[in-house]
C-alpha cells in the first residue's frame, strides 16, 4: 500500500431543508451584483428555479439566466454563456440543476475573464492552470439531483466539438465558493433517475473504499456514505416527497464525490467506456456492473468487505453483502446486466482497449489484463 | 436530529516518510524568503528540529528559530514571538512541534502584520475576525506528535496573563496553508506520550461519532480514525519506530480533530474541567474517563456503538465494545480511575458546574445534569 499522498478537502457545503432562501446572501457576501445563473434546459421553467430566481430578487440581485446547455455539455454551450456572461457584465456564477449544468457553470466561472479560449489553455503545458486567477468569478453551486457530486468536485468534462472528445478540465478555482444543497430541489427527480443517481454515489463509495490509494479520510467517508445510501435510498425512491431521505441522498452525493479523491476502480472502467458508444444513463449502468466487479475483485478485497458488512448491519461476509448488492438493486428496479439495459455485447473487443486505457482501470484492487478483461466483461451480457 | 449544518473541511495535508525534505519547497511556493520556524522548548535542539532547519537551509531560506513557549502558552510568549519576527523581517511562520507550538505558530501567523494586540481584537465585538487579512502570513505546519491535530483546526488557546485565563482564538486563516505529516518526526515520543496522544484522537473521534450533529463525513472519518488507532497504536506503542503505524497515528491525529467539527461530548467536558485544577495529560484523563462515560450514554448510543464495533471487527456488540475498552486501556498502561491518577475525588463540588458550563456538555447524546454529573463523576474516581 502506498502511504504517500496529497489531500485537499472541500468548500463550504450549506445543508438543510430550505437553505435556498440563502442564495442571495450568499451570493452578497461573495461580492456579486449581477449573478448568471446556468442551468439545464429542462429546469429553466420549473417552479424550483422560479424560487431560486425569487430568492436572488429579494436579495436585490439583478440577474439573467442561460440554460442553452446540452445533455453531453459542449464548448459551444459554453461560449454562448461566455458571450452572455460578457455582454451582460454579470459577476459571478450560479450553477443550478444536475451535472451539466454545473459542468458549464463551473468553467464559466473560470473562463468568464480569461482573454484565451479553453481549448487554447488546455491544450498548452501548462494546461488550464495557466488561466489568470485574478479575473475568476465568484462561483455558487446549487444541486438538483443527488449523485454525481459534481458540485464539490474542481472538474467539468466539456465535449470539444472539433475533435468530438468528452474532455476532463480542471481548475483549483472550478471548486464553488459555496453550496447550497437542499433537499426540496431534488423531490421532482423521476424514480429511475432517483435509483441511477443513488447508486452512482454508492459505486463511487464503494470503488474508492476497495482502491488501494492510502486515503483514510476518503475511506470513511465512503463508508458512512454507502450506510447512507443504503437506509435512505429506498425510501426516497417509494416515497419521493421524504425529505429526509433526501437530505441524506444529497448528502452520500457529496460523500461518493469527495471519496472519490481515493481512486475508484473497473466499475467506472467499464461504464465510462460503454457510455462512448451507447447513450445509457452513467449510474444505472454502475450500478448493473457493480456486483460482477465486486466478485471479480473478491480476493483483493474480502476482508475490507466483511468489515464494511459490519458496519452496514449486513449478516453473512463477503457472501452476505453480494446477495445484499443483488436484493437492492432488484429492490429499485436496476436491471440485472447489460443485455437487460439493450445491450448485445457484440463490441466487446471494441471495448476492451478502452477500458484498459481508462484512469481508472488502474486503481482496481485486482489488475486488469486484457484476458480479464473480456472474461469480466462477458460475465455483464 | 438537526440536519440543518454548514460544513467546511481542511487544507492541503501531505503526508508520508520523508516529507520533511519538502518543507523548504513548500516555503518557497508559499512566497516565504525569510520564515520564522516556531517550536517548543525541549524541540529546539534535537535533531528533528536541525534536519528541519536544514530543508530550509537547502532552499535558500534564511530563517530564525523561537522556542520560547511554556506547555500552556501564554500570551507573552505570543508578544516575544511578534517581537522577534517583527525585528527579523520574517515573512512566513513554520510551526514545527506539539500543541504548544501550533498555538503560538498558528497566532503569530495571524498577528504579526496587526497593528492591535490579539486581546483587543477578541475582546470586541468583532472578535479576531477584525484582523487585516491582508497582512497575515503564510503559515506551514509540521506536527511531531500524533493526537491534539492542531494541524488542522483554525483555533490556538492562549493564556490571557492579566486575566490568568485559557482562551480560546480563532480566525479562518489560522489554518495553515499546507500541513506536512512526515511520520518520523513522532518517533521519539515517551511511551506514554505516544499512548495518551494517540487515545486523544480515539477520544475526538468516538465523542464526534456518538454527537448527535448532522455531519456524515465526519461521522465516517471518525469511524475509519477509530480502526486506525485500534489496528496501529499498539504496535506504535510498543515499537516505536514503526513508521507505518506512526503514520497512520498520524492520520487518526488529523482524523480526530477533523471529525470534532460534529461535536464532543461528555468525556471531554469532564476532562476539560479536571485540567484547570489537576496537571494531568489531556489524552491521558479522557482515555481513562472514556468507559464511565461510554457507559453513561448507553442508551442514546447503543445502536450507534453496535454498528462500529462491527465495523471495528469487535464481537459481542454494546457490550463488546465497553470490554474492548477496558482492555485496550489496559494494553497501554492507562490508569483505570482517576484515583490512580493520583486524584482523590475531593473537588467534585467544585468541578460539576464546570462542567455544565463547558461548551462540549450541551453535545453529549444523554442530556447533562447537575445530579447526573456529580454521579457520573464520582464513578470515575
Amino acid at each position: 500500500m502506498k502511504t504517500n499522498a496529497t489531500w485537499t478537502y472541500p468548500t463550504e457545503i450549506r445543508i438543510g431543508r430550505g437553505r435556498i432562501e440563502e442564495l442571495g446572501a450568499v451570493c452578497r457576501q461573495l461580492g456579486m451584483t449581477r449573478p448568471l445563473m446556468v442551468t439545464n434546459k429542462g429546469l429553466a421553467s420549473m417552479a424550483i428555479t422560479r424560487g431560486a430566481r425569487l430568492a436572488l430578487k429579494e436579495a436585490g440581485l439583478d440577474h439573467a439566466l442561460f440554460s442553452e446547455i446540452d445533455s453531453n455539455p459542449s464548448d459551444r454551450n459554453l461560449e454562448a454563456a461566455l458571450l452572455l456572461c460578457r455582454q451582460g457584465g454579470h459577476d459571478g456564477v450560479v450553477a443550478f440543476g444536475g451535472g451539466s449544468a454545473m459542468d458549464i457553470g463551473k468553467c464559466l466561472a473560470v473562463m468568464a475573464g480569461q482573454a484565451r479560449s479553453l481549448w487554447s489553455y488546455v491544450d498548452s503545458p501548462e494546461g488550464l492552470k495557466a488561466a489568470d486567477e485574478r479575473v475568476i468569478l465568484p462561483l455558487v453551486a446549487v444541486p438538483t439531483t443527488a449523485g454525481t457530486g459534481a458540485e464539490v468536485g474542481a472538474a467539468s468534462v466539456i465535449t470539444n466539438t472539433a475533435t468530438e472528445m468528452r474532455t476532463y478540465v480542471s481548475h483549483p478555482r472550478m471548486m464553488p465558493d459555496v453550496v447550497i444543497c437542499d433537499p426540496e430541489l431534488t423531490v421532482g427527480m423521476p424514480k429511475t433517475i432517483t435509483a441511477g443517481t443513488g447508486m452512482d454515489a454508492f459505486s463511487h463509495c464503494l470503488e474508492a473504499y476497495c482502491a488501494r490509494t492510502y486515503h483514510p479520510m476518503a475511506q470513511g467517508i465512503a463508508v458512512e456514505g454507502m450506510r447512507l445510501v443504503k437506509d435512505f435510498l429506498p425510501k426516497a425512491y417509494t416515497d419521493p416527497v421524504d425529505l429526509e431521505a433526501r437530505l441524506n441522498m444529497m448528502s452520500a452525493s457529496i460523500m461518493g464525490a469527495i471519496a472519490r479523491q481515493k481512486g475508484l476502480g473497473a466499475i467506472h472502467a467499464l461504464s465510462n467506456a460503454i457510455g462512448v458508444f451507447h447513450p445509457i444513463h452513467h449510474g444505472t449502468a454502475n450500478a448493473v456492473l457493480m456486483p460482477m466487479v465486486v466478485a471479480f475483485n473478491r480476493k483483493a478485497i474480502e476482508h475490507k468487505i466483511e468489515r464494511l458488512a459490519g458496519y452496514l448491519e449486513i449478516p453473512g461476509g463477503f457472501d452476505g453483502f453480494y446477495q445484499f448488492l443483488l436484493d437492492f438493486r432488484t429492490s429499485l428496479a436496476i436491471p440485472r446486466d447489460l443485455s437487460e439495459l439493450g445491450l448485445v455485447g457484440d463490441d466487446i473487443d471494441r471495448l476492451t482497449p478502452i477500458i484498459l486505457r481508462d484512469q481508472n482501470a488502474a486503481n482496481n484492487p485486482v489488475r486488469l489484463t486484457e484476458e480479464s478483461v473480456i472474461e469480466l466483461l462477458t460475465g455483464c451480457y
